[in-house]
């Protein structure tokens, strides 16, 4: 029902973001809504949720995980030996620069990470700066000069022990993972890694949500939040 | 090092406790010390550390986990269906009495439960008074009548996350569970009955001390804090 009432929201409302034109055409600049948490904490089904009720002419989700930086010039013993949950591991500088792009409205070419090698793909994927664009990552609030870049900055907060047990249920049915290694990961980086960046972020974020419960609720009670400062930041005519 | 100081410690003082004599020996009252904690605290681990060092001779653990009442009059389907991280669970009548029993100086018959069957063996096991007895338990700090007898109330804290993690290895390696039957059961029970019971009695505690980091450092600085206690109540002469 609260769907219903949310997807008949005027379209006009979404248009009307920074109110201004690109190549003669109506697309408009879009909201950069961005989503944080730990690893479990329900980020990107959120993000995913929010995506679904808003639709895909509408919204579309960037994941930070693509702008991981290509390892293909390590050996490949080295490569999984990096630290992925540090900053250090991601490409900001190119983040930066498409995140820039698509709140001017541009289409940008978001890289392809290849998981298994560590390494980037030679295709990209184009992405087009839809009306709400929702980017999501680890450690999307602990890099201060992408909050800067961001409409609205939203937290997902998860239990250590309910994160934990997502990413292992995760990691061992969908890629085959041991317990051990999952394990041993979680100590190495992930939890040490989630102290000193992830945790500490959640002080730069505008709105802290529950990782738990529901996922219907939170993206409805989201969408509301996206729509009023759609409608806020549309210039009145 | 530490422990070499520890271990030297005056035996007289370990046999003051509370000064009185029984059966015409010189058995003294034991000085009940109580862990509690959460399942995969660490609170096991850290009453073994500390026997250890005191010495068979002078200290002993006696777990709660013998206290579970005898389910042998349900049929066997609906003995595992018990909640046993709920203090109804526990025969608590038995531990107080007991408890009371090893106040006083007596050897007590501790009961042996059979965790295949949820039932009570038939045979018992004579627990002797020790100088010094280390009562833990789950719940322990969840139970007010055994809270007043006890001597030292300490809570052994770890994160949820760590918690989970401890238990999940001990139930897959030692105990032949599958992944899913450890998460299933600890979102059914363990993990709710922590939030009702075990994580309220923490404020019952007279020391919080760290699950984590080395059992060593906690088990010396506990055998401090009881070796003060027991010379805190030695008469002096």
């Amino acid at each position: 029902m609260l769907f219903c009432i949310i997807a008949c929201v005027s379209h006009a409302a979404f248009l009307g973001v920074h109110g201004y034109f690109m190549d003669n055409s109506i697309r408009l600049a879009p909201a950069l809504i961005g989503l944080a948490g730990g690893s479990g904490s329900g980020k990107t089904t959120l993000a995913a949720a929010i995506c679904e009720r808003l639709g895909n002419c509408k919204s579309a989700v960037l994941s930070i995980d693509s702008y991981y930086k290509d390892l293909s010039h390590l050996p490949f013993e080295e490569r999984a030996g990096v630290n992925f949950d540090h900053p250090d591991a991601l490409d900001v500088q190119l983040l930066i620069q498409q995140i820039r792009q698509l709140r001017c409205g541009k289409t940008v070419k978001v890289p392809c990470y290849d998981f298994t090698t560590h390494s980037r793909c030679p295709e990209t994927r184009a992405f087009q700066p839809k009306t709400v664009v929702l980017v999501e990552g680890i450690l999307l609030l602990a890099l201060e000069p992408i909050r800067s870049l961001l409409d609205l900055k939203i937290f997902v907060h998860a239990p250590a022990d309910i994160r934990f047990i997502r990413r292992l249920v995760r990691d061992v049915r969908e890629r085959g993972r041991t317990l051990d290694s999952c394990i041993q990961q979680y100590y190495a980086t992930t939890r040490p890694m989630h102290s000193a960046w992830v945790e500490p972020s959640k002080a730069f974020a505008d709105m802290i949500v529950s990782g738990e419960g529901t996922v219907d609720a939170h993206a409805t009670l989201l969408i509301k939040h996206i729509e009023r400062l759609l409608t806020d930041t549309t210039p009145q005519s």
